[in-house]
């Protein structure tokens, strides 16, 4: 068995983590942190939890933790996810981070989009992104995996080979992405209370999200072309899913059929991403680990269609798949 | 022109209230009230309101307020609310209370159901009900109308004829309410989050919500049968919306034919109520000022369903209605 | 392995069922029966079965599903079931039947309330029903088990033992209860289109639906009290759960800790059947084969809030349960 | 009075199209056609006429609507649409059509884009666009208005005005729009029941959707530019409401302020078009015949956030705004 450790165990995204961890049949769950709700069972937070998980809410202690846990998963917000992990790691704990603090290639594009000094400033543009489909090797070794943003996953896993084959030109991207509320996360906020956000729907942050350069700069590092990515992401009115349309220009003399054809080889033998006939719909894979992207062509354009449970394969299923790998199970173990 | 101000300018039932104001041929709006975004065009806060109403949002000054207005709408909370309006009625400005301060027949009730000291104790049990359906000729002439909570709306527009009919049994009724997110107001609060909310119901306040007396004490005072309600109030994930359903034991001796024709009867000529013969649905009443009844038996009991829109005749739109009544204009101006 | 086979494939309980089997680990699906998208991979309707179970959509042929299963689950509706059901038991086959056809206590009562005949009147009254908490021996040994309706599990768990122990009146309890619309399956009707469910909600068949003696029977057959409620169920914006508050009337000199130490001893060691101290919201069991229930009292009645996933606990999920205390699998296999 | 009658009066449109006609002061609606619920009042229909409009349900009949109508509002679908419009114009009715019969430039592009032979060919191509801030002139003379469409509503306005300035490109233009479910119109479509739209979003007919040559038809009409447009549509869980974004390329040495600065002027004195420094969401404009547009530069390209309501400036607000001009009332009329 493995011992296990969530940080930051009333979100969303940890409530997810735990419902995959409960039934995965080598792990054990040691120890769940947080500052609110100290002592409560964590089946109070995340009911699914009742009768299989009950273990009471912890203080942050990382000297402790490093003793309870072979792997500790960090869903705390950037900058707290780098301090602990920084400790963390120095006491022989594999960590699986779930913050953009090691996600970027250079300190500087971090510090410019974060308006923040780094904790750990050292281990930025030498940390594993976490997405198996482009960086399975890496991620089996190392001692600290960057779990991917959720709208960067969608875009990625569309854009990356495609890039990489030469079919569509790099630059000129335009990434119209569409997520369910959970995406903000769990908060007391007006403008994220139920009747501001139900029946309506908006655009923020345009050009200005901080996924944006997430996405440039990992397809850049994956493919080595220099990637030029206009981001926008919206607001729709349900609890899960990312909805994500792409327009990108193709190369000269290439044809959707090259298109389809490359997306469907590269992934061939990948167990969670589906290259799909259809258009598909965000309930298709909500629950799921999936990603189902679909190829198109209009008005000479290559328009992509990718969709993910942003809490699964947007977040706590891909810090599964990744622990998975990280400690030699078999990649599917647990998830669906 | 009768000049209106509006206390507590930025809630839902605010925004409401001034979409009806603005289209009102008599109405004026001279001060719109709030602690937060002074100085702020109220149209930025309901954009609906853009180039109709674009006034700044001012500081509480009851004085001033006194000089710009001939009537005021208070839609503060409890206490707070009795606070400012005792000062206002002393400046002899006519006010329309949308607070439970001055609902309740005593200051007891009123003191252990709300746990506070009432500020203005000498007008609670003696302030009109602004119910017009009830108790219009009062409406007319007061200074001071205290607007029904949307609850005990839905409820003693119900039963208040059968009761007082003898049709049915005063006693043992269960009020069971389902009731949209709005109700709850405006708020930075996590429980009615959006992804709390959404997808999910349940009951709270069992037997214990503040407009339980309310119900018991408006009929009993409409009808003088003393009136005993159990009532559960739910949480429905939509926005706007009340539907109750309510159980009575019909005396003996009566059929459905003489619930239906008393109730009938009763509101033959009210504008806002209408006694249907199919089982209402809150979309039916959303956006309007009325109230939908059916009358069904079931089990040898009385069954009600009683739907109005919380918003409206919930609060705003039966506001204006007592305002019409007040001020002499026909009681439908400005309403649908 | 149990080669299992499922009648009626394309709905939403056949959907849920096939997510709980295909994670089975002594189930292999050999047959997934529809009338419609015949040939089609099931996988193309229940998208999160790609990958898992492409099996093509099959037309019916009892002789042929008996030779390819040894169990078969029946998602068809009344009447057409126990056409089904009658064939696949004369072949040997053991049957989970979701249908009303077998849950009834007599021939009378089903062909009034369902206004039919029944195809397989000898069947009816002595088939066990499918609730293992009350009937769990039975089941272990039978060849067809009625599955329960959605709404009877919620009333029925939370009352029988009350009723069973004596603490309250088995009369004039009444049964408020609020369903997500997947309640009414999957179907293409005006009634149940986005636009007309969305935003609003109501009550429907007051006094009139097909599972208010479905209740009174079943409670009646555990506790061998006559029990007699009046039903009415709701229409709540949601996809999912079911909320059912319950009101009943205590027995002289019984006491709520009386009614909760009852419910939760008779539940002790239930897996799917907690009995909380808050009031539980119908999110929290979503997704989950558990029933949450919670004791209450008001106006001196009891109150009970009972809440299950309609799709699970209220159908695939109870089916799984039965499924496998009659195979001989530890009840909570696949299931959470 | 205008005596006013409503072709396919079933329909969401038709019932957002009443509930203003109702509040009219110089409309009287003398007939309301529909195929389905004959001889039914329309406040069966939609319950929000109940005590305003209660006119059944009468069989077409263009002759008999010709002595009943000055002016007939067409709700039907394309082709039926054309050949009533034809009738009634011939009797001298003027007529406001919903459908998509008249709005585009030639028949070709009609008879490729809807696969039908045009009923009244001789029509097509001189019909006046009912958008009344860009034709406003010619509608006031018409006898047939082509109501626009919705999605088109939210490109045409943010974009003409740019093209016309030579501000930016005409060509390589993406509208990416995300609609509420009204826009498919009131259905009995297993694809637009509750439980397939709730919780999912999706895209379709990805550069095959026929609003795109419109779009694309009316701006170079009125730019006299020719447009090109690549068109992606959105279903987004939520009943009312179209965003769309935008995204252009700027012509070279023109800025952000040159852009703001043409569309504020453009529509100045529109009562019905804002150019607002925040970027919009639905909610703002749900309910009002506004469209709101903000204007913003990301990546070196101009992106544009559109906002209607779909079913009042979409359709029922602009036909009302349309009426007005033709009958020569205050434009405003009926309208918020």
């Amino acid at each position: 068995m493995v011992r296990v450790g969530v940080l930051g165990g009333r979100g969303y995204t940890a409530g997810e983590l735990l419902r995959f961890l409960v039934r995965h049949p080598h792990v054990q769950v040691t120890a769940v942190v947080s500052r609110k709700d100290l002592g409560e069972p964590i089946s109070q937070i995340h009911p699914w939890l009742r009768g299989q998980l009950d273990l009471p809410l912890s203080q942050a202690n990382n000297q402790q933790l490093a003793e309870q846990c072979d792997c500790v998963f960090s869903c705390l917000p950037h900058t707290a996810s780098a301090e602990a992990v920084g400790e963390l790691l120095q006491h022989g704990v594999r960590v699986i981070d779930f913050s953009a603090d090691f996600r970027l290639n250079d300190l500087e594009t971090y510090e410019h989009w974060y308006q923040v000094k780094h904790p750990v400033p050292n281990l930025v543009g030498k940390t594993v992104y976490g997405l198996p489909e482009l960086f399975r090797d890496e991620i089996r070794t190392a001692n600290l995996v960057a779990n991917p943003g959720c709208y960067p996953t969608t875009a990625i896993l569309a854009l990356t080979p495609l890039i990489m084959a030469d079919l569509i030109n790099p630059e000129g991207i335009i990434v119209d992405s569409k997520s369910g509320v959970s995406g903000a996360g769990r908060q007391a906020d007006e403008a994220y209370s139920y009747c501001e956000v139900n029946e309506s729907m908006s655009a923020y942050k345009i050009g200005k999200h901080r996924h944006m350069p997430e996405m440039e700069q990992i397809i850049t590092r994956a493919t080595t072309r220099a990637t030029q990515i206009l981001f926008t992401p919206h607001l729709v009115p349900m609890s899960r899913g990312i909805l994500s349309t792409i327009y990108a220009e193709p190369n000269p003399g290439t044809s959707p059929e090259d298109w389809v054809e490359c997306l469907a080889e590269f992934y061939a033998n990948e167990p969670f991403v589906d290259i799909v006939k259809h258009i598909p719909k965000t309930s298709e894979v909500v629950g799921t680990n999936r990603c189902a992207i679909s190829v198109n062509r209009a008005r000479g354009r290559v328009v992509l269609v990718s969709c993910i449970d942003n809490l699964v394969k947007g977040a706590s299923g891909a810090a599964v798949q990744n622990f998975n790998l990280m400690f030699g199970f078999p990649e599917s173990t647990a998830l669906c």
